[in-house]
This record gives C-alpha cells, structure tokens and sequence, in this order.
C-alpha cells in the first residue's frame, strides 16, 4: 500500500465530524459508514461513495477492504486526533466512507421494487435496534423496509453499525405516515401486527407479508394493531418481562418465510 | 419520600467504582445492577442485596421501584458528581443496587435446580449479546445457562442492563470446561449445537433441551459440533452474513420450546 493518501482539509474535518447529525446527513448527502464489514458490504453493493477515510495505523485491520475500491473514490488518511472526532466508534477499525444517501423514494415506489416482504417499522427509536432490524430483515428476505414518521434515521451510524452493511441490500422509506398508508399497503401485503400479549401463534402464511412492529417501549398503537390481518405474539414465559424488540422481530421474520 | 438517606464515605465510593472489574466483584462478592427495571426484578425475585444507592434528582424515576425494598437495606445518596463515577449508565434513572453474587454452582448441581432446558454458551465475550441471551432464556424456559471458560462475567455491568433483570430468575454456572462436560450434560439434555451452514432445519423435539451456542466472530470449534446430538442452521438469505448471535439464539429457543 503505497502511502499517496490525501490529507482533509479543516473545513471538511468540520463537515464530516457533523455528520452524526441527521439534518447535516440530509444536507450533504452523505452518511458515514464505518468499519471494515460495512465497507466491504459496501463496496459488494456497488453502493455510491464519495470518499474513503483511513487510519494509517490500522491498515492491518482495512488492507483488504480498501482493495475493492473503484479507483476514483479518493482515500484521505487522518491523524488519531482527527479521528476521535469523526468517528462514533470505542474501538475504531481505522477505515470509514462516506457513502451517498439512499434515494428517497415514496412507499409506491418502494413497493415495485422487487418481490420479497416487508418491514413496517412505528416509532422505533433506539439506533442500534433498528440496525439490528435491517440485519435480520436482510437475512430473511424482507427486503422493503418502512419507517415510520419520528422513528430514527436509518443512517444513523449506530444503525449503520449494527446492520453489517444490511442497509445496502434494502429499499428503504423513512419519514412515512403508516396509519395513513396501511390502507395502500394492504391491497399488496399481508399485514402481520406484533403484539406482547393478545395475538395468536405465529405460523405460516404463504403470503406476501408486511410485518408491522412498534416502539421497544411502547408497541403499536390499538387501531393500527386492529387494522392488521392477524396478530402474531411469541409464547413465553408471562411472569417474564418481554422479548427485547430485535429478538421478537427476528422469531416473527423467521415464522414468515418458513417453508 | 423522607430526605433520611446515608451519604457514602470516600473508601465506599472508590470500592464501588471498581465494581465495573471481575476480579473486583468477586472479592467483595457483591454487583451492581442499575436501572428502576433491573432494580424491581431484583426484588421481585428476593435476590439478596447488600444497599441500594440513589440520585435524588432522578426520584421520579425510582420512587416507586425503591417502595418495594425489605426494610434492611441501607439507602445511599449520591451527588451527580460521585454517581458519574460508579455508574455504566450515560442516561441513568438514579438507582443502582449493590446485589449479591450469585451462587458459585458446580455444572451437577446446576441441573438439579429446576426441570427447565438449558443454554451452553461457548466464549460469547460481548457483554451486551450476553444479556440478551439471558433476557430470552428468562422468555422461553431455559432456566439452566452454563457459561464457559473465556466467556464474559455474568455480572459485568452491561450484561446485567441488557438482561433487563433475567439474571435474577436463572441458575447460572460459571467458567465451565464446556467440552469436558458435555458427556455428562448428554446424559440429561438432547444437545443441539448451532451453526451458521452446515446444519438441519430447526423443529421441536419434545425433548429437555441444551442449546449450544458459539462466540459471535468464531462459532462453535467442530469437535464441539459434532458431539452435540443434532446441528441445527436458521435458513436464510445465503448471500447475507448471518443473523447477529441473540437473534439467531431466540429463534433457536423459540423452535425448542414451541408447542
């Protein structure tokens, strides 16, 4: 690895240490992708990137990855200084893109792409947990994802990291009204509502299916839960306290698609 | 709620700022468990503890779970500034308990306690994923969890937020040679060893169960694979990397316990 990589500027610095921001994502229209695995699904993808920034330090950790670049992508290599403030990891790897923004498309739009089922998320709020959803989702084939309105932003970069690089693989909406487009959404989809207490046993359907699922601390609302075609609970333990939400949305995946 | 709480010496403070150390938990034998949830399961299940410790600004959050307390208890009161250093938490609810180290069980005395299915957890060393697992254990019935040698502590901070109080209703075996036990584990459990690949479909086996789980970078070693009575393997979206560890988990002891 010869050592020709660009050196940022303070301005970018700037620019790239306030992408943890959802509004400066959206400004720039990029998202940092960090580490080695979500690079490598990066590059897998042939997902848009405008740069790649490096840790000279680490580049047993990045050697590999770096390999799979398009050879227009530049590469900068920042200072350890530099990096504690663009970077959102305990135990950085040493390489991160910035990768472009997904397309932002209409649930209509969505929908036409591709064939598989898909994830209605309401009002998920915890980074890590919604890329813990997208892993699952892209493990399982549910390969539209929905987010609801004040759910968190699939770029957020703890979702990013825990999604593996799952979030290259999907079509996503965000920012969506569910109850109002439940309607159009059922006319393509069988409606699945995930509930901790009152639903059936979840089985196969068969179906092309939406999974609905709620907030880690509060689920789904009743009427959007009423408006579902079935609701699936996971039996359990009652005295228990519930399924973390990552936990319960992978048995109910795993239900959907099973042969 | 009378303003009659203890205020903590220095040599308190600086022992219970250790407590985040294994080695340290084990000499005073005692651990903190943090959060109003992780504190009301404590009591709910009698679990044995030594103090509770309080931040009064955060008296909303925790003025209900500490009514619940035995009578013996000592109350601390921290300031912000001392609670900051015995805490793991970066948005805390002002309560934290000062429990007791389980038990030290042996594997054979594990499995007299209770008729539930076991989990073998081999050199899972994230914290967080730790917690999980026992958070699902907790769900589904597998009340008997046997943790290898190289394993993360049970106690560590984060495995006790993150099993949401689990910890507290399960027998729990500590730093096991796991291949050399497993001889005697398949006298009392059919063994199901997971992997990514290789393996048969999941079903239910009617049987007391042990599910036998591998680190999340490097598996379950062969040898161990091929003594475990079925190999099971979540289907999936080949293409993907593989489901996150406390995913694939739930699912496997959701298909254990299904009816």
């Amino acid at each position: 690895m010869k050592n020709d990589f660009l050196r940022p500027s303070q301005a970018q610095l700037k620019k790239w240490a306030g992408l943890n921001d959802t509004a400066a994502r959206r400004g720039e229209g990029i998202f940092p992708a960090e580490g080695v695995k979500v690079v490598a699904e990066m590059f897998r993808a042939a997902w848009p990137v405008n740069a790649l920034l490096v840790l000279p330090d680490k580049i047993k950790y990045w050697e590999k990855a770096i390999a799979a670049k398009p050879d227009d992508v530049p590469v900068y290599q920042l200072s350890e200084a530099q990096w504690k403030k663009v970077s959102q990891d305990k135990e950085p790897e040493g390489i991160m893109a910035l990768a472009s923004l997904p397309p932002q498309l209409s649930w209509a739009e969505a929908i036409k792409k591709g064939s598989g089922n898909a994830l209605l998320i309401y009002e998920v709020n915890n980074p890590a947990n919604l890329g813990a959803l997208l892993r699952s989702a892209h493990w399982f084939g549910f390969t539209n994802i929905v987010l609801s309105t004040k759910s968190v932003d699939c770029t957020n970069p703890k979702t990013i990291r825990a999604s593996m690089g799952s979030i290259f693989y999907l079509t996503i909406s965000g920012n969506i009204d569910l109850m109002a487009a439940l309607p159009e959404i059922k006319k393509t989809y069988f409606v699945i509502g995930s509930t901790a207490r009152q639903g059936v046993v979840p089985r196969s359907t068969g179906k092309r299916t939406a999974l609905l699922l709620g907030s880690e601390s509060h689920g789904l609302p009743e009427k959007m839960l009423a408006f579902a075609d079935e609701q699936w609970t996971i039996p359990g333990n009652d005295r228990a306290d519930s399924l973390s939400l990552p936990q319960a949305a992978a048995i109910l995946m795993y239900e959907c698609t099973k042969k």
